[in-house]
């Protein structure tokens, strides 16, 4: 099982969505006959991913989610790079571990083998806690000069150091890559134990799916994360004057009710914010230690190890993680999104609360920058979707990418239905809205702002000034678009102006000025909070008039007449 | 003392802070006469900030420190927004925070108040370790059908249970607004106490003036956030031929070593990188339990809450706290910078390793998105110096502000100087670094990239291509400069290149084209991960000459010729 566990602290979440997974797939696949998904799930940490805030969250859920086959082995060698660890960290570990309700040994003598083999018999036979193994290590061991050093954390020991320590191990000094017949022995025992083990799960699951052909067909699908055809058929589409404007995260919750049972790989929850998140789709049941078969998570207010879990369960295979908080929050757990991204894993991030629209709960709460920081990412759809058509597109594309993350931001309050809007314009990733002929300005709005512009339109087209609006919920599938099709929205020398109530920084890549937001929100009712910053028809009307005189009446420079220089691998889709 | 606990978790760590800056003040001006600076600080938290990591990393780090003033009141009401805490939190938090080195107590029964005034009064006998008190409490008290319900979390009671908990209280139910006469006795007497403790301390600050007249007013001094004059003649400026080219994370560190012995204020540490973030100052000593005189602080690997705890250092007041950690890891603690821009709070961020050019440790440290994260931030300036006068200029800055976060992002490795840089140019944000007559051409670098820039520019003016380079540190400063500087180093109508080794989101507003990251990095030796990503000298004039040619040898569309429509109240600096 791969994942990747740069950032200190996130392995030890994966494993938690490993084990989490392992139980869920066992909980769904095995039968009484056959075990398919049986394993333990191993850790390898240090005292740094022990102090980040990120390995606490993710334990404490794993202790209260009783996650018996996770096993930890805690390298505790004193050192961090500054250098001991009570500079700043005299904590008692395994007392804490106890407190998250953790199975904990500790190991004083990590040369004797015998002993940690024992530690982990004994882990394994605790079936009901995970367990932590404490186990003292010297770094550099063997290293004359380095050992028990922070030295020997991130350089090489150097050539003295390192002759040194070949000749404590009894090994030849003049030898750069030596490897000893009796661990060759031990590695090729290995090589061997795997294949014979490897050849008796794919006959135990030859037999399985003798048995079980359904289950073995439903599963094998899973694993190649593939859709059933025809799938997205059965996303909402709206009707306008028959169905109901609601709130886009409301439309979330229809497109995760309407998936959700027809897709049993997703599976997700929110960081304690279920009624305003709107994930909890009809007939889900929660993923606790009694019932593994649930896939409704229950994360607590753990943003952070929330999503680098969801990394975990991408990683083992057969599950389609979607995890949510409010869009601010972002900021809380980004260091684990943009893992997602690196490593390729299509988590679905159900951002609500997306704009200082949301009113009431202040500044905190509003996201500004937030947009713009997922937007710079590689490798990440962000999708702010206006409508029904538009939130039902944003789920089809990212149940479609399995190689890519998607973060769906969603509004608090009602939204207007487009009239021009469709799930398949909308997977455009920005689209005409409202044309006319000869336009002499054009408005781009996001999200909840679209309605905006489009009233600002009929006046502004009204008063003389032709005015088209686009609609743009993802610009890296516009990006992502003919060039020819690109510029047949936005020609670029028409006067442009963006309307999105985020940071206005990466809008001039399409418009010539922005109403956004330069300052953090305000605490409010929502709609006097959007008035107050500009974001209303008068203002949308008011600025497009003023950018339409700015260049006289007449043609803008035109800014998507400009090359594109790729680096070198191309943006990953 | 006011801080912003929006975001759960940040109260703890500000507190932190706040307790750090007691005993550091203490220690620092206090005399065995006056005690000038005594307080204990509280905190009152519930489940959700507990269950936060960015809380368990201060609150280990707290009891690491014995902070022995510092006292959690954790309102243990059982209940999440999800519904009951046994949904996902489970652990016995007594215990955790035994294991972190804290006193504990619990109070069962918190209508009686006497014993909690006893829990208070053991947790302020304890002055050796911080103190944590455990109180169950019932959310929703005396409402007769949301008591102890979720209900009553994030909604108002509504008519019917509001008039019965009125009852059940004993209080009239047709007033709205109704103060008891024995609450407003306790209010008056509070306030009466707090003016005779007031008026006592000053008297109390007068005698300490008399008897110390240099430490009050040094005490006046930093408490005002003003600084000596004449401060920054000290900061290293850099002459050609006669200093060493190095790393800007290097001169960043003699910036630090010129400027943390005349300013006392300035306390900070960083998140266990001292040897890679080069943050410790000469003569630094730690701030530990014995030592709070110490203005180094030894953070541990906790990004988020060191963050945090500079944000409550600050409010303290008279101190100028900065910390640091590798730019990637804006990633685990940007909901914590996000507060010290809203909160107005002068936080000096040092992060190193600022981008692909780190080299080997590969996409998992390397930003990408980053700087683009924090330039869409208000209220917030993100410096990346291109040698030692820009570095310089970073640190005058951002010691000059003291509303505003700064954050300088410093390269793991050597800069070469340039020829045209000086303090004062670089304060403008952006300038012309190499100039030609009537260029045809515009470069913009920043950080490690500008080199390439110069090299490039020489090769294109001699091909007969004159081609201008424009450094630009900072956008934040450069925006804030007249119109018309911003025109006399960027046209605007001559075509402009681009060169940052980061995302391209934000250069559209600047320049025509870029040379950026679009998908992750990787690893391997810092030069070869450059040059694969086409930051060379060699693709800066390939893609200079081929921009030129795009335009036909003349005048790109005026991106500069924009009109800028600010929000309401403009941007904070």
């Amino acid at each position: 099982m791969e994942v990747c566990t740069g950032p200190l602290g996130q392995g030890i979440c994966n494993a938690v969505g490993l084990a989490i997974s392992e139980a869920h797939m066992a909980a769904t696949f095995n039968t009484d006959d056959h075990k398919i998904f049986d394993n333990h799930t191993f850790v390898i940490c240090g005292d740094g991913c022990l102090q980040e805030g990120i390995s606490g969250e993710a334990s404490s859920l794993a202790g209260h989610l009783g996650l018996g086959k996770l096993i930890i082995l805690y390298d505790d060698n004193s050192i961090t790079i500054d250098g001991e660890t009570d500079l700043s960290f005299s904590e008692d570990v395994g007392m804490r571990f106890e407190a998250y309700g953790w199975h904990v040994q500790a190991v004083g003598d990590v040369s004797d083998l015998s002993i940690l083999r024992r530690a982990i018999n004994n882990a394994k036979a605790e079936t009901g806690k995970p367990s932590i193994i404490k186990i003292k290590t010297l770094i550099g061991h063997g290293s004359p000069s380095k050992e028990g050093k922070e030295s020997s954390h991130g350089a090489p020991l150097g050539k003295e150091d390192l002759a040194g320590a070949k000749r404590n191990f009894g090994l030849p000094d003049d030898k750069s890559f030596y490897v000893p017949e009796e661990v060759q022995e031990v590695f090729t025992a290995a090589a061997e134990k795997g294949d014979k083990q490897r050849v008796a799960w794919d006959a135990a699951f030859a037999e399985y799916t003798a048995a079980n052909p359904e289950k073995a067909a439903e599963l094998s699908r899973r694993m190649a994360r593939e859709l059933p055809e025809g799938i997205f058929d059965n996303l909402p589409s709206f009707t306008i004057g028959q169905d109901k404007d609601l709130a886009t995260r409301k439309f979330s919750e229809k497109c995760l009710t309407a998936m959700c049972p027809l897709l049993p790989e997703m599976v997700g929850g929110s960081a304690d914010l279920t009624p305003s998140n709107l994930t909890h789709f009809k007939g889900a049941v929660d993923f606790q230690k009694d019932s593994p078969e649930g896939r409704y998570l229950r994360f607590g207010v753990r943003e952070h190890a929330m999503a680098a879990v969801c990394n975990g369960i991408f990683a083992y295979g057969g599950l389609r993680p979607f995890c949510a908080t409010f869009l601010t929050f972002v900021g809380y757990c980004v260091g684990a999104i943009r893992l997602s991204a690196l490593s390729q894993f299509g988590v679905i991030y159900v951002m609500t609360h997306d704009s200082i629209g949301l009113g009431e709960d202040g500044p905190t709460h509003q996201p500004i920058e937030t947009l713009e920081s997922l937007r710079s990412m590689p490798n990440i759809m962000v999708y702010r979707p206006a409508d029904s058509n538009e939130t039902s597109a944003a789920y089809k594309m990212a149940l479609s990418k399995a190689k890519t993350p998607t973060v769906i931001c969603a509004s608090r309050s009602t939204v207007i239905a487009l009239e021009n809007s469709s799930i398949e314009k909308a997977c455009k990733g920005g689209y005409i809205a409202v044309d006319v002929d000869s336009p002499k300005l054009v408005l781009i709005g996001t999200g909840s702002e679209v309605n905006f512009c489009v009233e600002a339109a009929k006046k502004l087209t009204a008063a003389g000034t032709p005015t088209r609006v686009v609609s743009m919920p993802c610009q890296e599938l516009f990006l992502e678009q003919s060039e020819e099709y690109q510029k047949s929205v936005l020609p670029g020398n028409v006067p442009t102006l963006s309307v999105e109530a985020s940071s206005p920084h990466g809008w001039h890549r399409f418009s010539h000025a922005q109403i956004a937001m330069t300052t953090f929100g305000a605490s409010g009712n929502g709609d006097a909070v959007f008035k107050h910053f500009g974001f209303s028809t008068d203002n949308v009307v008011a600025k497009g008039q003023a950018l339409v005189d700015f260049y006289g009446g007449g043609a803008a420079p035109d800014i998507m007449n400009r090359p594109v220089f790729n680096n070198i691998m191309g943006k990953l889709h």
